[in-house]
């Protein structure tokens, strides 16, 4: 196996490197950008999908599943959402050998496709609350460059719409859900900052939109998620009204909240390391590896020593996989590593013959564990190497940004940065081309910085009260 | 609430009525044949995907996915399956406002996304048996009238292919499939009969198909999944080869496994009564539901214990609902009963009092359980519920199919029949013209019917042996 190419010198080889040596992604689909899931990556995915299963569905939403096409004549309703998203669609213009009465949209995301039903399903106030959201594939017709789970054209995608019965039920809405953000986060072990975005980098068609971002080195972010605010502006074109307590008829005020398989990528950019992908035991396809090794004259491997561990570790609820093939152990440490398991468990005729076994986390921590009580000790194990992969995010997270205060300092920023803005597009765009990338936006929580009191607008320097926003480089 | 016509007179009012009265499926979608999943049908589904999944799994197949969309080069790559396929694919023949280089077809199932990229994998014998399986939404552009979950326009689809070294094993991972079919059908309650697909009727360019068909009334039947054996000829088009032990290289036998969201149908259709739907417990989207019910002086219900009693049953694993809503009892019941919950818990004053519940399956059994180990009373409700559903199902079932000896037999046949067939393509066309159905094929597992050796074809009369063989009317 190659090396890694080092993550220091080049994030993106590293990056697209270290994907390839974890077997997550096949990238030799014949279109280009669209990739196929391994058994290895799909198993990663199911395992991000239910962390965000639980957190959703305990703050009361429900699941549904809508179609991927959408009716031209629906998708061109509202019109902001639609010069967002018109250039990059996908269309179904025949079915067999016929075309179509009316072409179809491949969903690039699904307000288009659900709200024409929302109407049918609010009549009345009782019937809201509507949370509902779904897990699908959507489609863009991406003319940047691709890369895998980055920026793809068949996205695995989350998708919460909610429908509510005032602006201020919405507000809340987007606040239980940076809530349900914060609990997933806490899975994925990704330190991340919500951003209100400015005016001019909003979701199309939203009042207003707070999205993650996570900094992945230099001056680079990753935004991961977003929670959005649409007031009327869906609910007017699509009709979805409901009689009030009163008997008035009101437009409900909708939210979106918004996930992607974009998470793994941020999974492998903040956690990995020179020697490959770093999962965090949540999501790790195989939370522990068993390998047996065979004693030093080349006598047969402990493999029943190694057997009854898996069943142990199994029988606990452990995603556990058991490495019996012909390879060295070092190979097989190699690969394992690179794949990102949480923990290596090495069965010697030693540790056999004690009933133990030698634990190697994914950071280097080795312990031995059992005879008695393996399975609670590899519980801990485990436990003790999220907490450290935390720790390790969180002090990098932090040491990710810094203030600055001159337009000057933004020029090759070696950091996310931080600085004061007066909220002006006419600055904003000063403080985008100064750092060669994007105003964020201004901080709504997640940004551990002890932020001091803003200074002038950073742009303009106008005697004006200011906010802290962010600049950085989107990848 | 309207009431459902009755099943015996008219089945697939019945059947549409029913799937509304459930609300699984929302049609008002603006596309036809392409639905909504409600959270309700969306929770039965989800079900039903746990129970492939765990079945498939347990046999050593692991989770893919691969894009939705193939580029009409690899389409077109294997003749005999393009002309089963052609006149019923979506081709999205834009992106944005430009034609694609290449036009790409909706998958309408994966043989031709995934087999160019197998032929990357496979390298060696040590790379085989590959058993991957993906559940994933098909599209077929189909021009017969659609049907909730029956036919239906976008298809929520398990598809598992694999690759064998040589047909034998191929063969042999057939067996295992109609042995894993077979164990999802007891969680889906579902009687069924293997059957071997005449020539003129497998599968687009398979070696050959065994069905899973129910009967569903009078003469008609379901198919609700299918296995193929595809021996070399995918494999040849699509370059699968490996080097063999002895250093030969050699093309891949290929198998697939198949099944969709009709399940759904074909339990509504099997379980179902005049009351609505029927679900398994293990289908079921809630296996309980909890109903306070206020004393007769209009005293307020004991909310208080019925939530008691979902804490615990929940705690059991259960999936359980409360309906605290403000309707009365009956109309809940009625509600309820449509929508196929196998067990539904009235706690009122005195059951409060007391601890109990007072429990009634769908079937009408009633007893009461609690006040000590309400948990496992329930849970042994449900295991007779089960068990009562099964028996009837295997009654019906059996009822279902009636020998024939003469072609007038056939007309306006009221049963599946069972008959002798010489094998010949020109008698089994004599057949399905008699019975205006099909000659399904002759029964390779599951039909429980104790069968005499059969007699002359009953289409020419040959004496030469002859098979047993099924025809019905499939919906």
């Amino acid at each position: 196996m190659a090396e890694l190419p080092p993550k220091e010198k080049g994030f993106i080889d590293w990056y697209l490197a270290a994907v390839d040596a974890a077997n997550l992604t096949d990238k030799r689909y014949p279109v280009k950008g669209m990739n196929v899931w391994t058994p290895y990556g799909f198993l990663a995915r199911r395992n991000l999908d239910d962390v965000m299963i639980r957190a959703i569905e305990a703050t009361g939403s429900q699941p549904v599943e809508f179609p991927a096409l959408i009716p031209e004549t629906e998708f061109q309703k509202e019109k902001e959402h639609i010069k967002g998203f018109d250039a990059q669609v996908y269309w179904v213009t025949r079915g067999g050998a016929n075309p179509l009465d009316v072409n179809l949209v491949l969903r690039p995301t699904s307000e288009t496709a659900m709200y024409p039903v929302f109407a049918l399903w609010i009549r009345s106030h009782r019937d809201l609350p509507l949370n509902v959201y779904q897990i699908v594939n959507t489609f863009r017709y991406e003319t940047k460059t691709t890369r895998p789970f980055l920026r793809v054209r068949e996205i695995h995608f989350f998708e919460e719409h909610t429908c509510q019965v005032d602006e201020a039920a919405a507000s809340e809405r987007v606040r239980s859900n940076l809530g349900a953000f914060g609990v997933m986060a806490h899975d994925f072990a990704l330190p991340f900052v919500a951003v209100r975005r400015p005016e001019w980098d909003k979701f199309a068609g939203a009042h207003f939109s707070i999205a993650f971002d996570i900094p992945v080195g230099e001056a680079r972010t990753l935004q991961i998620g977003s929670v959005h605010h649409y007031r009327e502006n869906f609910s007017g074109p699509y009709g979805i009204r409901y009689e009030a307590a009163d008997g008035t008829t009101k437009l409900v005020h909708q939210t979106t909240f918004g996930l992607s398989e974009r998470l793994i990528g941020a999974i492998v950019a903040v956690h990995g390391d020179d020697h490959g992908v770093v999962f965090p035991s949540a999501i790790a396809p195989y939370q522990v590896v068993v390998i047996p090794i065979a004693g030093a004259k080349s006598t047969a491997p402990p493999e029943a020593a190694a057997q009854a561990i898996v069943a142990q570790l199994r029988a606990r609820g452990l995603r556990v996989h058991l490495d019996s093939g012909p390879d060295r152990p070092g190979a097989k440490y190699y690969h394992w590593e690179a794949a990102g398991v949480p923990l290596r468990l090495e069965v010697g005729p030693r540790e056999a013959a004690a009933g133990q076994a030698t634990a190697v986390d994914r950071l280097g921590q080795r312990s031995t564990v059992g005879p008695t009580g393996l399975d609670n000790a590899v519980v801990e194990r485990l436990d003790a190497f999220d907490a450290a992969l935390r720790s390790r995010a969180a002090d990098r997270f932090h040491d990710a940004f810094k203030v600055a205060a001159t337009l000057d300092e933004l020029t090759n920023s070696t950091h996310v940065r931080v600085l004061p803005w007066c909220g002006e597009e006419s600055c904003g765009h000063k403080i985008e081309i100064a750092i060669d990338g994007a105003l964020l936006g201004v901080p709504e929580g997640g940004l551990p910085l002890p932020l001091p009191a803003p200074g002038r607008c950073i742009a303009c320097g106008l005697d004006m009260p200011s906010q802290w926003a962010l600049a950085g480089r989107p990848l």
